[in-house]
């Protein structure tokens, strides 16, 4: 059997995850069994959710364990198989985790078509980012045309595919997002306006953008900017949570968001989702975006990385830094 | 014309209002005109949302101006009218502000029937704070049979009408409560639990009394009375926010809820509202609660005071320091 580098968590990170988190290992593979077929990854997904699955907590998913392979959804070839529905390859993703092959008997493994778009764009716009920006949008921002919708990590994975969607629904969408290059791209992709919280009162910003008022806050980064975001809200306004990219290396618990009475002033509600949430859902939503693609509407960007599985770690890092523009990738050369 | 004794504000205070805050004012009324009537004041609400009203900023109601009589409902007997509507004798209650007698065209007053039960629990469970915990649990907690319900300030005005609400619908109630009196007759009003927050762990004390999780949380209070809520919610739970009294008279914004992101891992929603947005229910709600009342599912109960409207300001404070069981009134002697 073939042996395969991997990455496995070896032990859990204070703060920033550093080289002490990881341990890169290499193994021989166990002989395929009936119904499991081998996947050969070409690229791994980056994700700000990683960082939650390495703290010893009760959370949506359980902790990966020290010594498990990190937990990661890649896409890959099938390269050897005795699964009947998984030929020799086909090229598919799936939660496959940090490592070069992968056995697997299928569960969680999707087929994707390459001739919509890339892998990459399968672990971006087409995967679980795109997923989360349209069900966020859909099932809890309640977004319908007319209402102005704002949204923070604008540039990144999620919240660019987020603003697209908006826009193409008829909302006026103002993105939130770190530098000129980053605020440029918004612009040039359809937002109306783009605020960089770098170099602006994000409060005030937000209060010219939007002087009647946000309907719908898409919140991907915590701390400041959403308050910045609930001082700005009209009445009856949906915050949506999906993330908050600020806080998850912060060492203890950071203060929550002063603002959150605005909640009771504007009649507002602020809720959480989980893209896992609406999976009868997900196939019409691929599909809906697959079309955005296509006619032009949604720009599916990546900012790809490449490298072997032992540059995982490093590649995580610029994802905290804010160093992507779209959804980052490390593509295994 | 008669001459009115009344509370004007004199100055905004910073932190905890004192007696700068007010301005005692006696002043000839001027005579009725066609379709006013004059009230004479029998009971003055006292209520934790007066701290905000004091504040100069945008809010849900505009703040009370230097100069202008202290807003605050109460009850009262028509004394003299040329009203068509309201004649002599009837008892009322409406916004008419602290003062011993008010002139009003009617607007917002309504006419109460004392035959079910006395003025001052036309201030509390048939008053706005009835109805706040009323349409809370209902219009935005969505409780239903079997949920889990835990409610802080719980012997407070709404608190105390929301648990008795909640548990003649059939759910599981906790209350959570300052000292053990205020913990034992959450007991006899028939709470399931009670939590004194001075003497145990409220995160730990909801741990172990809401061991499944809390599907509705409803908030009176903020800070970490919140915090400890969010980390013992169930999946889907809703968060009532009704109110933040903790944080009232902050000299500056507090920091918010540091859990709020069990929003996210709890998929739940955390939504403010105020009393004033169901008009249309208003009727249906004190109709039900009168006979929750009536048959004794329903124990109203308040603190009075008694006093003139000059004990108007030393009595506000007693309800900041949580001298009140029930409904806290200022009964004119």
């Amino acid at each position: 059997m073939p042996t395969t580098k991997r990455v496995t968590l070896a032990q859990r990170p204070t703060g920033m995850p550093d080289d002490d988190t990881w341990s890169i290992e290499e193994v021989e593979l166990p002989p395929l069994g009936d119904g499991e077929f081998l996947v050969k990854t070409d690229h791994i997904s980056l994700d700000p959710a990683m960082r939650g699955w390495l703290n010893d907590v009760r959370s949506y998913l359980p902790p990966v364990q020290i010594g498990e392979v990190m937990r990661a959804t890649v896409t890959g070839t099938v390269v050897e198989s005795r699964h009947p529905d998984f030929a020799v390859g086909e090229a598919v993703s799936g939660m496959l985790g940090v490592t070069e092959l992968a056995v697997t008997d299928g569960e969680g493994v999707q087929k994707i078509d390459i001739s919509v778009a890339g892998p990459a764009t399968w672990l971006g716009a087409l995967g679980m980012p795109g997923l989360t920006a349209y069900h966020g949008l859909h099932e809890v921002g309640e977004i319908s045309a007319g209402d102005t919708v704002v949204i923070s990590a604008a540039a990144g994975a999620v919240g660019s595919v987020a603003g697209q969607i908006a826009k193409a629904k008829g909302c006026t969408v103002i993105g939130i997002a770190g530098g000129p290059e980053k605020c440029a791209w918004l612009k040039e992709i359809g937002f109306d306006e783009a605020i960089d919280y770098k170099s602006e009162n994000v409060l005030k910003a937000l209060r010219t953008a939007a002087p009647d008022g946000i309907d719908v806050f898409f919140d991907n980064v915590g701390g400041d900017i959403l308050d910045a975001g609930l001082a700005n809200l009209r009445r009856g306004a949906r915050v949506v949570i999906c993330g908050a990219v600020s806080t998850y290396n912060d060492e203890k618990l950071a203060p929550g968001p002063s603002r959150y009475m605005a909640l009771l002033v504007f009649r507002a509600k602020m809720q959480g989702f989980l893209v896992f949430d609406y999976p009868d859902k997900d196939a019409a939503a691929i599909e809906d975006m697959s079309s955005m693609i296509r006619s032009g509407d949604l720009v599916a960007r990546e900012t790809v990385v490449e490298g072997g599985v032992e540059d995982f770690g490093r590649t995580l890092l610029g994802l905290f830094r804010g160093e992507n523009i779209g959804k980052l990738v490390l593509k295994i050369a």
